[in-house]
């Protein structure tokens, strides 16, 4: 491993590669006929991407605060069968913005927030698990789970499915949560092996369930005989150290 | 790695962890809009889970003999796109029953006996192979593969799926056997890396036909290059010895 | 590792094993109620498989000149989502012939031509790409990818779905080329974490789009932090030489 190859690159789309091999990409023409395939309305002159091999719900975050903080929109959101050969989901996050420089500046948002959010993915040997919690979501929220636009937003996800079904429970058990969305391995996922919730309701209570299934979830993945890690790099995922004290 | 990790936990919801990494679980009572979510008929008081990364058949299979033993019932059964890296796929079975009682014991069951029916999932490092047998199929099997209930069931499934399919061919070539289904990466599966096709018909035709079917496959598979193992506990399944003498 | 054990077989099934985990297959009487359901046409007496866990392009190209070379035929073309952990595609075709020396020697055909056209997959830790040109597509390519028989046609295809993207529009910016179709994670693929373009055009024009993109794709899934390597057997993929002066 050439430890200079990463994160560096010549070409003028390249902005910034991070944790869990997201990568940040912007094309400032794009190409008409690819455009129109890929159904980008005409009024955004350049396009900013965000994608990775691991993660859905911090992605989204990290997009949802670039959109919140630039001219940028979403313009489409897609999660892949992916983790690496684990049971979840990758992401494919397109923003469009009119000059190239809006959208720019939206893709290094993004990357510099994805260090934060991905600090909530967990994975073992055994599963993962992907806990999210935003006050305020935002377009990218909205777009990807159906949150109104300004309200809390949770996401509780865990792999495999059985425990994704039981840490659900759990944070719905919580007082003054409202389920917006459930998503299993039959619907609603890229046949991926996990159960996951969204929900929303008041600020609080959404942070409180969120936490609490994180808590169960903890205990359950781990009676699977390993434990699990987090903020991992790309390439030392499950080398990386064990946070302790949640 | 912490043995004094693995198979135990202190949520209540917790009943074991088995090969595979398979997991049992119990919900007492089902928060109401997780219950609506996921058609969970009222019926049941209490749901019991089985997941895991790797296997279908033999959970089913052990599912199949946990709701013939008990009051439980089959509530669905969803194998998405996983194996830890595999071509093939994972499982969650939901069960349910008036009380929780008659669940955990399902649940039990089904943990108790998947030990016996993963002990024909055969994974290599080239790809993988499950075969499964039962004299009568239960209320699981009819359900996932549409066997009828108390007929002989027959499952032949192989990666990459050209080894799945002359398997298949030669299963059916066997004298009294009927072909139920045809699951291919296209149709049937998960997009799966697989042809799996279920039987019935006399039972020991059945039996005769998924072990001559599981004797070729040991060939064809060898063939790509490496050995296949099985029973294998979730973290050494590629460590574990050779079976000989099939 | 025996390598006694590889690419060698007792079963009058077995032709051959190949790099990508490859295998070819024939059938030379299928069972008839396996063949109804599978849709494979009466008139074709023989099948011939190849499938493998990785790579897509690469087989279709093999099996595009063996139907070329033979009076076999396509029967299908299936795209399962697999790569052995990675975010694409492994393969799964179906041949036929009226006897089976043809389909064999079709079977024997793609096997023999799989190696230069697998040479076009690169693979990192971080993702893949996999790239190819054949300056007159016959009835695999049109089969699975709609380019018209005797014209040209050029693959590229990259993940993370990001790096994919950058490098369809780098393509189409060469002059002379045409897009055909355009597959991404919610459409066209099985849920993998690519975007896939296939195009047509002027022949040196698509071979010159392809080894551009090409270029733009070594250098974007370098700034992920591993180096891409090439002409892997299946059981050395990682560890297998860099080619370098591309």
């Amino acid at each position: 491993m050439d430890e200079a190859l990463f994160n560096s690159c010549s070409m003028p789309e390249f902005i910034g590669a991070e944790v869990c091999d997201t990568i940040g990409l912007v094309i400032a023409n794009i190409d008409p006929e690819l455009r129109r395939r890929m159904d980008i309305p005409e009024r955004f002159g350049a396009v900013g991407l965000i994608g990775s091999r691991t993660g859905a719900g911090a992605q989204i975050q990290a997009c949802d605060e670039a959109v919140k903080s630039t001219p940028a929109e979403i313009v489409s959101i897609e999660i892949p069968r992916d983790t690496k050969g684990w049971g979840g989901h990758g992401n494919f996050i397109i923003m469009g913005s009119e000059n190239v420089a809006d959208v720019r500046r939206a893709v290094e948002i993004a990357l510099d927030k994805i260090h934060e959010y991905a600090g909530e993915i967990y994975i073992s040997e055994a599963g993962h698990m992907e806990f999210q919690y935003s006050a305020r979501g935002g377009e990218a929220v909205n777009k990807a789970f159906g949150v109104g636009v300004g309200e809390p937003f949770g996401f509780v996800c865990a792999s495999p499915a059985p425990i994704g079904f039981v840490i659900a429970d759990t944070a719905l058990k919580s007082a003054g949560t409202e389920l917006v969305k459930v998503l299993r391995p039959s619907s609603g996922t890229s046949h991926s092996n996990e159960v996951i919730i969204v929900i929303t309701g008041e600020a609080s209570a959404v942070k409180t369930a969120v936490m609490t299934a994180r808590e169960s979830g903890m205990k359950l993945l781990r009676a699977l005989g390993s434990e699990q890690h987090i903020g991992f790099p790309p390439r030392l995922r499950l080398e990386a150290a064990t946070r302790t004290g949640l």
